[in-house]
């Protein structure tokens, strides 16, 4: 089952996919063009991996001396960087390198506490896709994710659809792919994920509680490409979906 | 005005000083022993502050290239840290060195988007004091604190009181103490701060909007050490508030 939150007619519904449009919990059939999506269910805290596929910490590395052994490069995002799908994200004046980053988003669904990798994908209630932009100029130590560079206003997109654990055969092993104006230019595989998610449960919940609600962003593959104003950016993740948001001006945030 | 927040006979409530105890807001006076304390307003985003004391950062700074003119280094906090005054931190097995930061936490009270130091001031609510831990045995990187050095289960403190902004005539002239079974072993003052509140809240509003209800962590000065089970950790700031914790065993947390 998928399911989406969306705002319409005065009301936040949950929302089902439906041969004409979407259908709302409440039984009404509604078109895609006259909702405003949500983050598809009530986030909690947002934990976000860097470098976690093996190509792309290849692509970054050449100043890197982080192995795959390595612990997880672990960090968290607020609530005020997250946004729907369709949404806008901000690009900052000045910036000459702001990149999308396509994510499977891992939702915890049941309370996980020193959860061994072996029992871990119990406590997952499913999957969403989540485009996760970086702006590389204001990385000064590829070990520090500055709030400036990951956790800026608009810059996490979460949607469009939940789907259920039950419904996702094997998540290390889902194609990814964001296009850019229609162009594809990101493809990788979960398959090659440093650390999969068992393994990032068992670390996290060795010492923080995992709650429902709280998403694993399990990092992006090699690909990442500058984005610009007017940009359609969409990311698409096998049986998840297919998230799209456009990148607007700094201007429309006012000063 | 100061408020506290506390847990009594089946529901929260907020508290005041009172020569008898405390006020609960619907006149009950109760004894501070017999409620539960919890964080004194209710949180949304923590921002936490790294090496923003001067002293402080030379007693660290023996491997670190960082100087006062870098940009703060800042960093988020989950939910799940977060515990009231006189609550019990766990201590992990096997770490050879927990340590308090005594830290002064400034309260956002009003929406700041792009606000100019200047104007900084007006946007704040009020402060209380905080107790973050660090477990340094799981630091790899000064620049990088990895949420298991940071983030773990009831490692933050805050409390017992919410203090008026109106009501602390300098926050930047605070004197701040750590008492570990009653012997002082930390000491500083505001005063060296390396990003004061202002600098602080204009920096981060410019790429993330505050909202009431964020803190922001101030950091800590020098003079941490190493605190162990059983242990009562104080952290005192002038004119704040004196609040407690106790160190327990990794084994109350179960496996």
């Amino acid at each position: 089952m998928k399911t989406a939150r969306v705002a319409f007619a005065g009301a936040i519904h949950t929302a089902f996919e439906d041969p004409k449009g979407l259908r709302l919990a409440d039984g009404r059939i509604v078109s895609e063009t006259e909702v405003v999506w949500l983050p598809p269910f009530e986030t909690g805290t947002i934990i976000a991996l860097g470098l976690n596929y093996a190509k792309h910490l290849k692509e970054l590395s050449k100043e890197l001396t982080i192995t795959e052994k390595d612990e997880p490069l672990v960090f968290l995002k607020g609530p005020g960087a997250i946004i729907g799908h369709q949404g806008q994200t901000r690009r900052p004046k000045d910036v000459t390198f702001m990149h999308y980053e396509c994510e499977l988003a891992v939702v915890i669904g049941k309370t996980a506490k020193s959860v061994t990798a072996a029992d871990a994908m119990e406590h997952v209630a499913g999957y969403t896709v989540c485009n996760d932009y970086a702006f590389r100029d204001y990385l000064e130590n590829w070990y520090r994710p500055n709030l400036r560079v990951k956790n800026r206003d608009t810059a996490t997109i979460l949607g469009p659809w939940f789907v259920d654990a039950a419904d996702v055969a094997d998540p290390h092993n889902l194609s990814l792919s964001t296009y850019v104006n229609g162009e594809r230019t990101q493809h990788g595989n979960t398959a090659d994920f440093v650390n999969n998610i068992p393994e990032l449960i068992e670390y996290l919940s060795e010492f923080m509680t995992l709650q429902a609600g709280d998403v694993i962003l399990t990092g992006t593959p090699d690909g990442v490409v500058d984005v610009n104003v007017g940009d359609e950016v969409v990311c698409e993740i096998e049986s998840i979906g297919r998230l799209s948001n456009t990148i607007v001006d700094d201007q429309v945030f006012g000063r």
